[in-house]
């Protein structure tokens, strides 16, 4: 069948994209098919001008030495957009995921329209376009939005930050860009999650939990290998677990006690007695270091604020049997200085069996998770069949 | 590829378990395949007895009849065991689904040794081997435990109710039964999930959660149409999500405030004022039919739970943006006289869209779900490769 064929195509270049150069010998071996198989197979995929190939620098072996296979990050690249809460950034990633060039610009203030923020992120794409090197070619563009995104059109359901219900960003993104390629919007929590889970701290591993903190606290859940994403892709929302559900901090959602206004940025800043004008990460950081230094009011908000997260971590942990948490934005900040705090919860709170195996730890990619996640959807098509496109055309 | 035609009659049989017979137009049009390519699947099928044939009795059409497939359901059967809080069940079960004889005896006391389980299980279940029909095969044991159980070897890790730790429950169970069959062993709330998924209320959905309720709670969760089972196998314990972290009622579990703990059968009847000796699943229906007949303290400690399971609820709709919830067991009693309640929690804390589609509901096969769950464990292995095992060996 063509569709056999293809998807073992999208499996090879998968397989450089993730891991990097590799030999015929190891990528026979990975995707456990014969060497004749990988020759026919990349003979395609350098047609396409997807792969090179190239003799290693070095070899400890005796006999002729099996060809390099390597993504053609020199070639062929995505555009991956990021509208976080403080700032919004476009950047060209190559295909194999370095970063080759990034912008970045303030986030317009609450209530901005859909156009304003679109033309922001659109001037900086078109710029990276412009400057991308002559014969290289877009192979997707990605967007990470921090809400509620309809996964099939990009259509921004809920997007508290910015005050958006039901926008079309996704397609006004694509229409403004112009460059005949649809957007493809996730969740930023959900981007994270791919991220770590492809090229992260949770590489190989088939279920793992990313809560990522800002204003908000939002997840991305990787259940068996596959971002959980539910009914209508709305899953993963455990920031509105309801934790505190009698007499709990009102939340942006409208409920009161969910996990995201007991342990957000909010709720830190006001257990430590911080002014409202406090805000951002930078004001979470200061209360963290006032509590190293120490700072008793600060000391017990970042207990309490603890506590409250290892509460919810129990539940997930019950919930998912992960195998590692990772905890992202601010999230890795609180979770850093109130580790002792959550791992008590978890000593106290989860089933022996599920805590047996289970490890905590923050993003290998650091703040670049998001970005790198709107990377991996944007060469999703791209990696499911490498040649159903035709040929790549060429930027300029 | 050899494995790829066993696959192909694995679905084709999978389909006449559980949809019953289908003509072999229907069968083709079902599997994406032509007419040519069901044909010899049904022949190998036929062949080694695991479906018949037959012209249906009456047609609409004009032209000669597709041909009737049905399961061997006279023939080939599995054995389900259900290990549950207030009995034992040893069930013989048809491919197809058809529970056709079935077992019951009380279940031994909290402290009964695995070799007393083991024992009860194993007399009923020779007697339903030695009582099926001569010429008839058993092909494969199941079993439903309340507990949670290590899925490779059907190690019981943690069974509360009979105060189990580490006991080699499935291993015990076959070697005892003696036919030379491993017994697969499943969590009770899990088995509820696969059997409404599978042929109950929730055939068809990818996404669904089946809480199920007796002395504690458990749940079952399936997830883009697989179980959750997390790293371990140990997911899907909902009934440990800390709703009440402060000041919650004591759990079986030794955390406080679970949500087991506040909507359990003790929470009810204590919230109602009954003695502790008042227990068991009719103790709970008498509290709920006081309260429906105007018992103002039964009517309160309903309305109380029915909030608490609601929380619950919430918390996992936001999670996992199933399409359907099922309520078993107590559970079941619990949400037909509190549904308000928790229709209530969800228009007020579940976020708008994943509350937009969500739909509430009982087992469609009642008190029967575990252990046609177990059946569906049992049937697993056939399903996946029904001529792998060579033909099944008549049973006397």
């Amino acid at each position: 069948m063509v569709s056999g064929v293809s998807k073992a195509e999208g499996v090879l270049l998968r397989h450089v994209h993730v891991a990097g150069p590799l030999t015929r010998a190891e990528l026979a071996e990975r995707m456990g098919v014969n060497r004749s198989t990988v020759l026919a197979l990349t003979a395609r995929l350098a047609q396409a001008g997807l792969i090179s190939e190239h003799v290693p620098l070095a070899t400890h072996r005796v006999g002729r030495p099996s060809l390099m296979v390597a993504p053609a990050a020199d070639r062929v690249h995505a555009l991956a957009f990021d509208v976080a809460v403080d700032r919004l950034t476009a950047a060209r990633v190559a295909l194999g995921g370095q970063v080759l060039a990034r912008r970045t610009a303030p986030r317009p203030r609450a209530g901005a329209d859909l156009e304003v923020v679109v033309e922001a992120l659109a001037t900086m794409g078109t710029d990276l376009h412009r400057t991308a090197p002559a014969g290289s070619v877009c192979a997707g563009v990605g967007a990470s939005y921090c809400g509620m995104i309809r996964r099939a059109d990009g259509m921004v359901r809920y997007g508290p930050d910015l005050g958006w219900v039901d926008q079309a960003f996704g397609a006004a993104l694509g229409a403004r860009l112009g460059l005949g390629l649809p957007v493809a919007v996730g969740n930023e929590a959900h981007l994270g999650a791919l991220a770590e889970h492809v090229r992260g701290a949770g590489a190989g591993l088939r279920n793992l939990i990313y809560l990522h903190g800002d204003v908000g606290v939002g997840g991305g859940i990787i259940v068996g290998g596959e971002l959980l994403d539910g009914d209508g892709g709305y899953g993963c929302e455990l920031g509105h677990m309801l934790v505190n559900p009698y007499g709990g901090r009102r939340c942006s959602c409208g409920s009161r006690g969910c996990l995201e206004a007991e342990v957000g940025e909010r709720a830190l800043l006001d257990a430590a007695g911080r002014p409202a004008s406090a805000t951002g990460r930078d004001a979470v950081r200061a209360v963290i270091a006032d509590a190293a230094a120490g700072d008793r009011r600060a000391a017990a908000a970042v207990r309490s604020i603890g506590d409250w997260l290892g509460i919810g971590v129990v539940n997930l942990i019950n919930l998912f049997n992960p195998a590692m948490l990772i905890f992202g934005g601010t999230m890795s900040d609180v979770y850093r200085a109130a580790a002792d705090r959550v791992r008590f919860r978890i000593a106290s709170n989860v089933l022996p069996v599920s805590r047996e195996r289970v490890q905590l730890c923050t993003p290998l990619l650091g703040d670049d998770t998001t970005v790198a996640g709107a990377a991996e959807l944007a060469f999703a098509d791209l990696l499911a069949d490498p040649l159903g496109q035709g040929a790549l055309a060429p930027t300029a």
